[in-house]
């Protein structure tokens, strides 16, 4: 396996391979969702290159850019482990050289949700990606559907943009007892990872409710808020059904398809998660 | 030569073609000045296409974008005689689908001169070639020094994002009396056409004044503003000392490099130029 650096060498590396690439964008500190992100893209095309870049420009002021987890080692072998070919790791100066002025902006869909949250995020997000995209070059790139709000603002972007690359989301990957897996869960006390559970819990009782015929949106997310509510040291930063495809928010009757999406404060970690509603109960969720 | 109509198309020229690709933009009406950038594209890459697309977005309201002239057979036929592979020219739907929320934004240089004059303008211009890059896959892109900030936003931009596109500027052509060609001239009368002249004959002045010695810039761009004032039909959008690469407006002493960059409503046309002071006087301007 490959690790790049620099820029022109993740070229170098590009130019070299005939055949497909699939690209894997992540901030390291790998789990076992990234790793299933790199399974998916391993199955799309001949060659897997992931990133591992703590990406400044999605980080607020206040937020945890400094104290993000890193461990390059760690997530080498990981990547390893699983048969990707190349990692990307390159240093902030690399990605954002003095006198960088262009960002990429997707509006609408990231005025709410994440976005109403964490000012500026989603720029940071489109411009980084697209900045990764372009020094890639893949045919295939792999997100996973944890981070929903950010899949559907990137598959906006591609189209808008036009970047020839297919873009593919995976499922969540949860531990045994519902929570999604995410490098974030590290800042969580024992006791913090109990309550954690609360919000797979809700978005499993809105689940229910949908499928005994329930759809009106505010007693969809009373099932959620009520699991969380038991729990008096877990902040809402936001509950909200939305549309699936647009995001737009979803009110009084819903008549398509919704997602309930959810950013919850629990000890020191912002963890966020999500469900669709009018599909089949994924796995790692149980009505139990 | 190709004529492509859809993004579709060009994706399968561009698979097609073995060797190096040059892409020339333009929004169509073409005169000698397009062709040139043509001929400089010929001689950069095996295969040379051509955009003619009149950008809705980097119009604003008021502005000409219904007037703008328009004859894809005229511009096709001048494509096939400097040996253009293919055209592009796609409709605004296929462009602009609905539901578009993304865009492209240089800060800090879009600011002044054009860009405070045509809000949203170099938005429009970036978008788009972002889009159309990610369409055409170019090894190199060719722009006119005509439009000198856009030149410089494109460039930044291009470094910015990392698009593996190489950005290459060519010098303005001109009519035989120092008129910069434009496809905006058509909209001049015979007496605009003949005050026109002022903003070359202006430029032409403040390089003599920068060839005797001349550093302020207060007085070189008063020997621009003596020859526009000769005609009180001419109305200044601006006329500005700027910085060669960062447009940083220059004022007082001048110690680096300079650009002379203007817009000027001549009747019913709004037309730029702009000359390099510190360089030789280029083809198309003489001191007499």
């Amino acid at each position: 396996m490959e690790i790049c650096r620099d820029i022109a060498s993740v070229r170098s590396w590009r130019q070299a391979r005939q055949g497909s690439v699939a690209f894997v964008p992540t901030m390291g500190y790998l789990h076992e969702g990234h790793l299933e992100l790199m399974r998916e893209a391993a199955r799309r095309a001949d060659h897997v290159i992931v990133s591992i870049f703590v990406n400044p420009t999605q980080f607020g002021p206040g937020e945890d850019f400094e104290s993000y987890p890193r461990d390059l080692e760690r997530d080498a072998a990981l990547c390893a482990s699983v048969g990707v070919d190349a990692v990307f790791s390159p240093s902030d100066a690399e990605m954002y050289p003095p006198g960088s002025l262009t960002a990429v902006s997707v509006e609408r869909m990231t005025d709410h949700l994440c976005g109403a949250h964490r000012p500026g995020h989603f720029d940071g997000v489109t411009t980084i990606v697209s900045k990764l995209f372009n020094i890639v070059s893949p045919d295939v790139a792999v997100f996973g559907q944890k981070d929903y709000q950010q899949l559907a603002v990137i598959r906006r972007m591609v189209r808008d943009l036009n970047f020839p690359i297919e873009i593919v989301g995976v499922p969540t990957v949860r531990e045994e007892d519902g929570v999604a897996m995410s490098s974030r869960n590290r800042y969580l006390g024992e006791d913090d990872r109990i309550r954690a559970r609360a919000l797979s819990a809700g978005l499993t009782q809105a689940w229910r409710a949908w499928q005994d015929g329930e759809r009106v949106a505010s007693v969809l997310l009373s099932a959620v808020m009520q699991q969380v509510a038991k729990h008096p040291e877990l902040s809402i930063d936001y509950v909200e059904a939305i549309d699936p495809d647009s995001l737009a928010t979803l009110s009084g009757q819903i008549t398509g398809g919704c997602v309930i999406a959810l950013a919850v404060h629990v000890g020191p970690a912002r963890l966020i998660d999500n469900l669709r509603l009018d599909e089949p109960l994924p796995k790692g969720l149980s009505l139990t």
